[in-house]
């Protein structure tokens, strides 16, 4: 199987995230890095680039126009910059006929979000939003078990995730990665909200299979000095009926990345935790024993058994989840240039419809909490 | 040291909380079980006595005035009826003065809370209020380790208390735990909010040391032809600028009793779960592992030593919890009576004042509900 | 139902598995302490009944005959003293036609357990040792299993009871409970052998309905000074083919009091901790996932729900478990005075006959180690 | 850094750990598979071969003649045969000049080991044995501890490696990864010895630093049928004093693939399992509570943050671990063939001699089983 040639905007030295994405698109054998502009920084993005041994290039713009007219160029464009810096790579290149993969949140507004919809629609590109949590097989179960009715309708969801890096001030001290979080130029409306809840927000629709309505927002700030929110509390209303609650905090102590979703249907309930993500609690009412799904143990759904690579007991992780993301859109991109189908459940991964509902999702909090805890439609 | 003479009003044969209250009353053997009106229907009653080997009252009014002429007479009168026959008891019971441990929530009413606040006020006797969960080691060293500025200022408190029994129409079924909890006329305004949120409530409360100035709800009812909430979902914030999550329900599949508390400081956080009640995590900021605290096993507050009776490894459970409300109420009343004073640990059980605060929450919760989720004082 | 009246030898002031044996006397209402000869120290003895309100006695010999020859007199005599001073009180209450309840190991030697065996015999008094953990719910349910055949035949059966509070020299500081545990005058041939080699021994013949056929040990003894042993390591061979391991330790850090079984069958394993009493893991073989059996949670062999007081959720912990073993105890001891038959299930507590083979078991693997290590028959 | 191109010897099509050795050697971009002997069908090679686009050959002996000829040859030879074909390719490799990535066991008996030990002395080539597990992150953080005397002397070891595949008789239903496992002429004299005990033996001396020098066994054959141990019990001594148990089984159901490993010391104890790798529980002595220590999350020693890839709460797993062994060894084979030092980190390896100790370790239980489970020396 031929391996697809990637070009990849952000992700430098140092940087976390691009490194996740290249340890990803590796893991499987399906994508090959072949060129950069890794940084915003033209010198430090040549420089980049030749650490990592591909075609270097100061910045996007030359990237899509110098692989675009080689026969070995890029046919794919991977974003790993800050939100303020989605929008314009990913419409260039979905322009120049590459297609996109984009970490999330889609963009700064829900303007630029929905210009991106629309390109991704004009231009027939394959667009996968890395969501990578939507890539852990028992989360793939979890969706399969409520589809099939195995829950029953869902009631309640709890979803919540806490980190705590940023308790204190970091931003102040030169970190990075901090300091872009916080600041609403190259993060947007949200802070905890734009980082990890449009990751909850999505975890919630993408098993329950349901959309959420309409959100309530108490947003705070914790830390002095800082304009986003660092911690929010939200109630949810979902089609149909059911109710949720919505927390995420980059202030609470104890967290790493405690990613956890728990759904109450009228039969029985399903709780994932990230930080465990090799088993799946399914609760069944009326008495019966709870059980501990395990990846590769237990008789589970065809999309959970096509997202995991090794037998039970065996424990699979965050790169692994984040490479099904890549295999997946690997899938699709050789389905639409080959012109077959891919396996369907490569479709699951994230599109630019589900990054645009998330970046409404903070719009509507924001607004919430600005109207004093008022509901709002997403 | 001598037993203190109690008499009781419910918990006949089938009761599952009156068994409870005596089991905790013996645990320690500061008490004695003399008398009891142990049902609304005066048969049943006398019946249930005879049973227990105590004298028999068919009300509780024939038992106050029965028990008060005896020299050998209850000095503490025990209520744990459903919630609209705790009022008349109490207010009987203080006025013959008797001293009286009721269960919780405190009354029907918020005009009832507020009568039996004057009326303890008023005769001066002990009134303890059996949120049990407050007995806890654990409980009261996390009380003690906030208190003491171990965790810094509270920034985020999590606190949710769901169950599962009333997933299905129960109530329908002449499960008769089931049938009062979820009628207005016995158990008031609240439903789950009245039954679990209460405890949840003077959890948070009592082990932050802040006061919940004002709600937000959104209440659900799940199972058609329910009349009160089965489950909630509330915002709440503190005193000091705390805020706060709170869930309770009655419909969550996989939750028997799942009351868990999470509050998060400045410097670390504090997370107890009332079904693994032996350990308290302590997981301060900066790069510090996480802590299990022991029951028994640590160093820790007087507190948390005073409220346990066995050595680390040796797993407590809900019973001395709840023994433990007994034993201090014990030294309070003693102390009443003989003139000196409890140690003062034996102060922390909840009071009729939290009891007032419970019936608050309760209407301010359900007020927010009807108002479309808005703000409401507490 | 009428209280049996019980008199006490050993457990005077600051004697813990004395007040533990009272509190579990206490839980279900059905003894009442009357009297004690509480210590070795006859003015100690006087004090402590003193303090407790009970008839002193200097001495169990005058405690025996001053109670037998009362209208009130205790029916049944408890024995929490260390394990050199069980045979002598248990054999004259026997002979003096009193119940004996009587804390382990049996005695100091096999010998002083056949001459018990033989008393009880002779008398036809009811004998009750108080190996406490097999009054737990969730281990009698994991013994009905087991006989039920769900697991299959028993192949391998792994036990551990390791503890750490002995790591040091404690019984160079003067602690009383170190002190007589080291000693092999008072303790016997075993150290963490004895002391909690006879729990897990008699935990896992009595869940796996086999017997232990031959033991191989190897003894060590870390601390400098003692001269019993303070780890051991065991191989067993038990009836019918099934074989195990058993470690026991009195210095292994991070265990408090860790006796945790587990039984592997042709179709199942069974998982049972003491420090997390409520749950028993139930995984089948086959592809199914692990269950998670709950204390009243699910639905449980009779067994089970005959040692259980409260609904799921509501945990129960150590002293429940030990007064288990009183109310079985207590059933036995109605049934055989009132001449009718208590419930089968109360005949689940330990024997003298099992006091026995512990004290066999122990003899047994202190052989083995002296042989270097040889198989012998237990 | 430019990528080593290695060649494979089995671990064609439908085989899982030579898929799992591709993953590995991906994660981390540091190796380029050019070539394979892929089965020890020839056909079936070619095919296996060309199905990966890499250069196909019919068996070893032709792949290393043809490598060796290339100047874009391979430079290194993984082999993920059965026990029985390690030694030959692997010799040969040597031999040739190649450097050697070996699965585990070493071999199928101590002669064959101890060649491969001389081969590798008289070469002077690298030679890596996947002893995957001592690549996780916390292994390594727990071998960094009892080296700098944070938990004090080490005293018991408790190690067990259950499993359940093996509960039936999986190889009568023709299953590959079965039959051949228990087959002695393909195995070797151990069953669940040689598959999952030799690795439980690195992993005990790996950590604690120390040698095994003795071992006591007793083995069984629980499913009828089988020639090799299916369960294995045996007792350790180690040098220095520490002694321990070791468990290993194939018919444990409940147990997929757990790995733990407990190391008990003077002052604080040790655990960690393979089933949960981001985690390990440190507990001192004196009243401190136990501390959760997690990859990346906690000042973690340099060898533990060497062998990690993402920062805490994203969870790494079985396949970072074992590319952690294939980091290494590129480093290793790198500062080989460059001249330079590899950062000491990398060294940590398992290497040939420690295969040679798994082969006798096999191989002194085998005999200590066969003489009525008497010590032997390894």
């Amino acid at each position: 199987m031929r391996r697809i040639r990637y070009a990849m905007v952000g992700g430098g030295h140092g940087a976390f995230i691009g490194a996740v994405h290249r340890m990803a698109a590796r893991l499987d054998g399906r994508f090959e890095l072949v060129a950069g502009a890794l940084s915003s920084d033209p010198a430090r993005a040549m420089e980049s680039a030749a650490e990592l041994g591909i075609r270097p290039y100061p910045d996007f713009a030359a990237m899509i126009a110098g692989e675009r007219g080689r026969p070995d160029g890029a046919e794919c464009v991977v974003i790993v910059t800050p939100n303020h810096a989605h929008h314009a790579p990913a419409k260039a290149a979905l322009e120049a006929g590459l297609h996109v993969i984009c970490d999330k949140p889609l963009a700064l507004t829900v303007e630029e979000a929905e210009d991106l919809v629309a390109a991704v629609r004009r231009t027939g590109r394959v667009f996968v939003l890395t969501h990578n949590y939507s890539g852990y097989p028992l989360v793939r179960q979890a969706r399969a078990m409520v589809k099939a009715g195995e829950i029953g309708a869902v009631r309640v969801v709890q979803v919540e995730y806490p980190q705590d890096w940023l308790a204190t001030p970091l931003e102040d001290e030169g970190q990075k990665q901090a300091a872009w979080r916080v600041d609403p130029a190259q993060a947007g409306l949200g802070g905890s909200l734009g980082d990890l809840g449009t990751h909850a927000f999505h975890l919630a629709e993408f098993v329950t299979g349901l959309q959420v309505e309409s959100v309530l927002a108490d947003l705070q700030t914790f830390v002095a000095g800082r304009r986003l929110d660092d911690n929010a509390h939200l109630l949810l209303r979902f089609s149909g009926g059911a109710r949720g609650m919505l927390w995420t905090s980059q202030v609470a102590p104890g967290n790493a990345n405690a990613l956890r979703l728990r759904i109450h249907g009228e039969r029985a309930s399903l709780d994932w935790s990230q930080e465990h993500p090799n088993q799946l609690l399914h609760a069944p009412l009326g008495g019966e024993a709870p059980r501990i799904l395990g990846r590769g143990m237990t008789a589970l759904h065809p999309a959970a058994v096509h997202a995991s690579r090794l037998p039970a007991g065996h424990p699979e992780g965050y790169l692994e989840a984040f490479a099904q993301i890549y295999r997946d859109g690997a899938d699709q991109i050789l389905a639409h240039d080959e012109g077959h189908a891919p396996v369907s459940a490569s479709f699951m991964t994230p599109r630019v419809e589900d990054g645009l509902r998330g970046m409404r999702f903070v719009a509507a909090a924001v607004a919430s909490a600005q109207a004093g805890s008022a509901w709002m439609a997403v």
